[in-house]
């Protein structure tokens, strides 16, 4: 069975967001003073094989653990969807 | 009133996504063989002000377009929920 994880990282609460500041001062700039706050995160859509959901859930919190967050840094959340077989 | 939009930047499908192929390469050599396919894109928390929701909308549109997305090779979508006023 096919699944598709859509997973969203950003800075932890406590880590400064540089790049978020950096947009906001711009967006400023650009006359959006209502603009309030801006956080930048990365976003990954991964599909996957997985013998049921569970083992899709599994597979999809140790490969962002091992490859696509910094742990000491960075905080994630996902969802996770069955992806219809084609044809 | 206070707006929070989830912003979610992708490349066109049209466009080669390098960094997406040397995740899944990656992920392959760390036994995740069952991964098929990894698209990376940039994930964007605007915290704004606006008199209503459609306000809001044509804002996070027009600061999206100015400032958030290359046009030519990205595409994106976003997600707006309005936040309640605090105390």
């Amino acid at each position: 069975m096919q699944y598709l994880a859509h997973i969203y990282v950003s800075y932890k609460p406590s880590v400064l967001d540089p790049q978020g500041e950096v947009i906001k001062a711009a967006l400023h700039r650009l006359a959006y003073q209502n603009v309030r706050e801006v956080v930048q995160g990365k976003y990954f859509e991964v599909r996957l094989e997985a013998a049921d959901e569970e083992q899709a859930v599994d597979d999809v919190k140790s490969l962002t653990a091992a490859l696509l967050i910094n742990q000491n840094t960075e905080t994630y959340h996902f969802d996770l969807q069955a992806v219809p077989e084609e044809g």
